[in-house]
């Protein structure tokens, strides 16, 4: 009875979170929410005769992109592929927040066809561009180093890294993933999805103005 | 020993109701399962120039309003905003059913970035429409009240609420939505899904004819 | 304090296998991994004029059969549709493997409109394809007899069946699913999800030359 109760408690308790996106937090670098990625390295496509060349290299964000900030739901090849062992992926947050964490997925080692083009070792930048355009370098005074950190595949598949004590209490609304190595695939890093966690400066206020 | 295989049964049900579009309950309100929003108030859009105009005033239905009829997933950003504090939506069902509970659910609170925008007090009516087209006015006396409730952010996000006795046991295939109040966002008022539950009568002789 | 961590234990896992697409196993025939349905028996479709005809007439793969190789996330109707109480399938998978098991899902008891449109008996069969052409016929020498089986409605919606030992350890790329009998619809038969699960031969060599 009384074991009973209990159990479906917990059980209930974890699933709901299981629900909410999979860890029950709020994510700023979420396409739906309104984050996108506006400069990537260059992506991992097949040839096919002579369109390579043209489908890489005539803009700076494919539309493929996004998918590194959609749920993948469990599903294998839900991820956006970069160019060699190491890449970067620059992120327009979905409004200016003083970052606590970023989250790196990638599909469970269960399903999995291969992991060697997992990202490992990751350095994580963040600055408040404002209202410059995306595409103009900002100071780097500006610049946070958020984070830096391996990705352990023998670990949970959905791994969160918190902010470092030394970034402070600044605002960002940009952020910046360089993967500097891989687990072992030389032709390519599959990126499943990239989160950015914290608290909007004075939300209270903005309560009644946002979605 | 036994409490290992009485915790895992506890488990495997409430994954299998989870996994079973979240309730476990047959929705004649899914859009893949053939309903859809016939029509609805003005949807809340940023003008872009002088495109809002016309892209809100063309028709009748928005191709967006379908999300209100889809799971959501646990995303945010996944639902139909509604113009303003209040409005409507009103749904042709899969087929006609003796209708005995709605079911309204909103984004999570852990993963939200603000819930103002969430629905309040709605009035849900019914009503037979058979053949006739959907934009025909039907007779008052064939509508049916078949519940009013208040959605509250303190409770789970997916509330369901049973048809009033009242209602006795008429057959319907049109419900409509009325919310009338949410919870204090003056731009705009977010529907993340809407269902709606219920029998089939004679359900047993139209076994054979449906998907 | 023991049977909370113990409880949290089993729950953890449980909801790590159903966020890994539902059984932690690897599917070599997902539409995401690559594979792809290359043939399959007529489609259901619902006559529109007379643009019925020509719908089903003109191409040998429809739009929707990759619907059958992707999950369904609990969702009635994310299935795709055979005309009449039998059909086929047949599916190029994503590489060779040696096959272990293959999984038929169908939507959910509890959650579903009608189920006699389920599938019932079923026979499949693999042979390695290689580099001819798909809709090139193999020598019937080639082909395995993978198991055969028989869906039931009263077990969970998601049913694995190992291959025979007669099929030994050869190595496909194809496999067919011959469905003989559905769960007593006569007019179609809706296959919601397919899967076949094994391993790659000398996976190990092939670990970094693959996604
Ligand atoms: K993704
Ligand atoms: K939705
Ligand atoms: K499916």
């Amino acid at each position: 009875g009384e074991i009973r109760i209990f159990a479906r408690e917990i059980v209930e308790k974890e699933i709901e979170k299981y629900a909410a996106d999979g860890l029950g937090r709020v994510d700023y670098a979420l396409a739906s929410g309104g984050a996108m990625v506006v400069k990537h390295s260059e992506p991992y496509t097949i040839a096919r005769g002579n369109n390579w060349f043209y489908a890489t290299k005539l803009k700076d964000v494919d539309d493929d992109a996004a998918k590194m900030l959609r749920p993948s739901f469990g599903e294998p090849g839900q991820c956006f592929p970069l160019r060699g062992s190491n890449g970067f992926v620059e992120i327009k947050l979905r409004t200016a927040i003083v970052p606590e964490a970023v989250t790196l997925e990638h599909v469970a080692k269960s399903v999995a066809y291969d992991r060697s083009s997992a990202p490992k070792h990751c350095r994580v930048s963040g600055w408040l561009q404002g209202h410059l355009p995306t595409d103009q370098v900002v100071d780097t005074e500006n610049m946070f180093l958020l984070t830096e950190f391996a990705y352990d595949l023998e670990k949970s598949n959905t791994q969160t890294f918190n902010v470092l004590d030394s970034a402070g209490s600044g605002t960002i609304d940009m952020v910046r993933f360089d993967f500097t190595s891989n687990h072992g695939s030389p032709s390519h890093t599959c990126i499943y999805r990239l989160r950015v966690h914290g608290h909007e400066p004075n939300s209270v206020s903005l309560l009644a103005a946002q979605s």
